[in-house]
Formats: structure tokens, sequence, C-alpha cells
């Protein structure tokens, strides 16, 4: 991009750190820009200056926001008895749409994964225990959502396991649910994994 | 994104409006700059807020730069006898790629394209015309360098016949060229165009 000036350059360079553009994509985006309104360009500008230091994790849940605790948290709609167990605040998203779920969550912002050293005490694994052990008699279910993968499931075992100490020291009686698994809606057996179709017979419906 | 920081649903949107990136990806972007450090931030936005009033069109080729004449015309090295006309800015980057033109361009931002009421008026013909007409003694080739599509056709033969009438009325010498077609590098026969195919046959070279 020597050729170009060089503020459309560093624009140009900027997206192509992100993940997934490329060279060419990157130069595309910037001329695209060139094309916005200056206003448009302004606010964006703005936004992004202010990004990281607006930006901070809510007291309770640990989703981001812009507060002390988030908009879901200061919900008072919601099912005050049910938690569900995210590793990252994108997780919360599918959950938030389409309406199929009323409770509240807790972002882990991370997972137990011992090969790049993270262990139960860098996420936010002790605040979940603090925050049901305060409201645990108010809590009915804690839905542990965790990823598919090895790490999710190891994090998964290791949370369901201090939930079973901490209902018997303190006479709690919610329940703890993991998040069924099988084949995705529209999926084709033919192209399921094992482990999928494996985890899809093992959770078979009566169906007659 | 009703459950996240405005901050962050913003510049979520401002991907989202970016031409290729859907809703999920726009999140993922969103989430990602969130890691960067806050000193990149500041100097993307910085730059994003200048992008427009600091970027403008060089006086000779009409190549983007932010002085009155582009990087690319101040530079002496190159050889003024030859012109390549390109239809948009991002044209000029695969010549500029590996060392493969030395000469200057001519940027038309546009080409003639009558179905959206675009006409020669429209596009920067007249100043080509002026430009040569200044300079047509030390001119030696003019490579017309417009896309292979219709419109593109459509613009190097008005510019053709233009340079046709110029050279005649002022005794000018040099050559008109058009961009050679046929199949790309690593193109396959099977999947060639006719048309890519057609051209490929009429351009093709003694061998042997």
């Amino acid at each position: 991009m020597k050729s170009f000036p060089s503020s459309l350059s560093h624009v140009a360079q900027f997206f192509e750190r992100l993940p997934g553009i490329g060279q060419k994509t990157a130069n595309r985006l910037a001329f695209y820009l060139l094309r916005m309104p200056e206003r448009d360009l302004q606010e964006i500008a703005d936004h992004l200056s202010n990004l990281k230091s607006r930006t901070k994790k809510c007291h309770i849940c640990h989703n981001l926001t812009e507060e002390d605790i988030c908009s879901i948290c200061q919900d008072t709609k919601r099912d005050i008895s049910l938690i569900t167990v995210v590793e990252d605040v994108l997780d919360i998203l599918p959950f938030e749409t389409g309406d199929i779920y009323q409770g509240y969550y807790h972002v882990l912002h991370g997972k137990i994964d011992p090969l790049n050293h993270i262990g139960p005490e860098d996420i936010y694994i002790e605040s979940l225990m603090a925050r049901i052990k305060k409201n645990g008699s108010g809590i009915e279910e804690v839905i542990l959502a965790t990823n598919a993968d090895m790490e999710g499931e190891a994090t998964s075992m290791f949370i369901r396991n201090r939930l079973k100490e901490l209902k018997e020291t303190h006479q709690f009686s919610f329940k703890v649910t993991r998040l069924g698994y099988g084949l995705p809606i529209g999926g084709n057996v033919e192209y399921a994994d094992y482990m999928t179709l494996r985890k899809s017979i093992e959770n078979r419906n009566a169906y007659e």
C-alpha cells in the first residue's frame, strides 16, 4: 500500500490484523470506508477510542457492561432461580435470541485448560460459588453450558463437583444440569462425527 | 446485542455495515478489538476520523494522496513515456506488486456505464486527454487497463477513439495498447468460460 496515503494504509493494516481478513479484503474495506459519510466515521472513531475504557465486567455475572451491573442482571423480570454458566460473553448471544431462556448467567471468561496453564483459579469459578452460596436457597437450577470440547467438559465436571460439595455443606436443593448434546437441527446423520452420534444415541427420546 | 454495552454494540454494528461481514463475524470482530492494546485502538480511531479529510485525489493522475501530487507521480525514477489507464485506485495495487511495471498511471474513477447513467464526462477522461496533449511528444505508450467486462471494454474503446483523434490532430506518435486477456496463470482449461477461452485462442503464442 506504499502507493496510497498513510491514513488509508493504516486503516487497511488495521483490518488486516483482524482474524479472517486477508490483505485484499483489508484494502477493499479501507476503500469502502472512504465512501462512508464523514459523520459515521467520526462516530465509530469515538466508539473505538472509548471501547476499552467504557467496557467493564458486571460485578455479579461478569458479562460486559458500561455500568457496574449489566443489563441482564438489572432485569428484574427474569427467573431468579435459574443460572446458566457459560465460558465467554459471546456465548450469551444465542441464549438471548428468540425467547428461549429467561434466567440469569455466569460468565467464566475462559475454561480450565491445563495445557495452556489455565487452572480453576484463573476463571470466575470462585465468584460463582460465592454467588450461589449467598442466594442458594432461592436457586432451583444451575445449567452448565460450557462448550462440548475436552476443556469445556473438564470445566463443567470441575464445577459440578464444587457445586455438589456446596449443596451438601449448605443443604441447598438446586439441580445441576448440563446442556443436551446430539445432532444439530438440520444436521445430517451421514456427516455426523461419531462423538456427536454417540451423544445423540445416548440422548435418544421415546418417539411413539 | 442488546445484552452488551453500547460502545461494543456500535462497533459490532459498524463491522456489520461493511461488505461481506455478517452479524456473527461482526460480533466476533468487536470482541477481538476489546483484547487489542488501548493505544492501538486510539491510533486507529485517529486515522478513521481523519481518513476522509486527509485523503484527496492527485492533481495529475487522480490516485489517492494526502498531498497535492501522489507518491507515484512524485517518483521521478519512473518511465515518463508510459501511462496506464485504470478504472479504480485499487487497480494500481497489482501493478505495483513485484516490480512488473515502472510507468505512471491515470485513474478514471469509474467506467462508462450507460445503464447506470455514467457517461464519459463523469469519469476522468478529459483530464487524461489534457495530460497527454500537454506531454504528448514525450509519451511512447498508453496502456488501457480497464476491466475485461462490457463496461470496461466500452470505456477502453471510447478512450482509444479519443486518443486516435488526438494523435492525428497533434501529430503524436505514441502507441495505444490494451492488456492481454487469456487463461489466468494456474487456470484450468476445464473451468474456463468460453469468452476467456476465445481470448486465449486469439492471443495464442508461437511455442516451438
